[in-house]
């Protein structure tokens, strides 16, 4: 069998947890696939260790004992974070995304998966030590910023749906009032797809009433699930009375002039300190 | 300034190749974060070559001269894929899955980010050397295969619409008649969402008729896009002859016995040699 000089080792095991945050691996698995003796993975994860706290990648944790293993929690530093941030008003507030009506085309960048990776990392490193079960979201633009926060808390995702169907089995269904509009929606989840008494993120692309996640968190209560947060990637400034409580955005819309041409969006300063 | 040992550098590398393949780094870019000299960098990144190599990931392209980079190009090895694909089987062949009337419920597994994260690992690396702009997908359970392929093939996604919305501006519109039911449905996109002479991949989640990715092709001609490939990752057996010719799957549903409570799905042959 193959063995594998040190720094190689190194690399691997970075690889492997930077693909797979948040997963627990034993030393077993490590072992195999290096073809060395635990001690020996022992060393490499703590080498790993500092190399992840030096440079601000976030902490590895060991579990030690006879089912020992090792963990990436990524946790963003200070300056990766504002650099998204900056990055992400940049890219929503050009002026050729004005749509008639007042309206901002988003669609692209909630579905680039570049941009949603850093969007995810936000999202993430702020609820990494909150015990996520589960991210709950609603079809359609906020799939993939939830599928990619999933992916980093490594935690499954329910989609809730607008409409039932048959390829959902049971569902429960609840009327919601969108905050904006007023008007009465239905939403869907099916019963499998979440179990009783979990802990849930809420994520969702955009918030301006707050009704749709205030409808989420009325159908978590369907589920007996405990919503633990809601993060939303832009909110509006206006109303600033949402029907939610406590929810995070990483960005605040606060106006378009349709006129001139111009998109007012801001990090959230709270995630600027 | 900080300064990083070699094996510092080398697992910081691997993870950032490993967080973005396909997307080239410049030398310049490593050189900044390690306060490194180039050459050494250079050395660093022969070393990772070597270890992806060696490892079975796929393999690091260097890009020589002085805007001189390098790409980490994930190529899955046979043992791995069979072994996702054999995971992928046996989760979908729980025979707790069968709903009434025949139907499968595999909502949960297309909503899992780690699931998810192995298909778009299987999709991407077959179709690494293609030279994807963008991924096309139609609303909503293939939207996570597709982002998380768009992530590995550092693309973006299009994610065409069963409505018009009005945060989308301008859309181009299709009707297509479904494979299997024979129904006639709308899809939209975006004008936005796509540029002109794009080479695109079609992903979705299911295939029965064929009708779907059919109608997703035909939209990609009102773009003069260029279909390069469509891969999605259960197709049914029967009927034999789909709408579209040119596709991969991943498994194939060779049936379902109701009664017995048996679910009949194998690997795609052709992806096991």
């Amino acid at each position: 069998m193959k063995k594998y000089k040190r720094n190689q080792r190194i690399g691997a095991l970075m690889k492997i947890f930077a693909e797979k945050p948040n997963f627990i691996f034993s030393y077993n698995y490590f072992s195999e696939i290096f073809n060395a003796a635990k001690s020996t993975i022992s060393e490499d994860v703590a080498i790993v260790k500092e190399l992840v706290s030096e440079l601000d990648y976030g902490k590895i944790e060991t579990i030690s004992g006879a089912a020992g293993g090792a963990v990436f929690i990524p946790v963003m530093g200070m300056k990766e974070r504002t650099d998204i941030l900056d990055s992400l008003c940049e890219m929503f507030s050009h002026k050729n995304r004005i749509l008639s009506g007042g309206f901002i085309y988003m669609t692209d960048i909630f579905n680039n998966p570049g941009v949603v990776t850093n969007i995810a990392k936000v999202i993430s490193s702020e609820f990494s030590n909150k015990k996520i079960d589960c991210i709950i979201t609603v079809e359609t633009k906020g799939i993939p910023a939830a599928i990619l926060t999933g992916q980093k808390l490594n935690v499954p995702v329910a989609v809730i749906r607008r409409n039932n169907k048959v390829t959902e089995g049971a569902t429960v269904s609840i009327n919601y009032v969108s905050g904006s509009s007023n008007n009465i929606q239905t939403m869907s989840l099916s019963k499998r797809s979440l179990r009783e008494n979990s802990r849930v993120l809420i994520v969702d692309d955009f918030m301006k009433g707050g009704g749709t996640c205030k409808g989420m968190a009325d159908m978590m209560r369907e589920f007996n699930a405990e919503v633990v947060g809601t993060a939303v990637v832009i909110e509006t400034k206006q109303p600033e009375k949402k029907l939610v409580d406590n929810y995070l955005s990483l960005l605040v819309l606060n106006g378009i002039n349709e006129k001139e041409g111009i998109i007012d969006i801001t990090p959230n300063s709270k995630l600027l300190k």
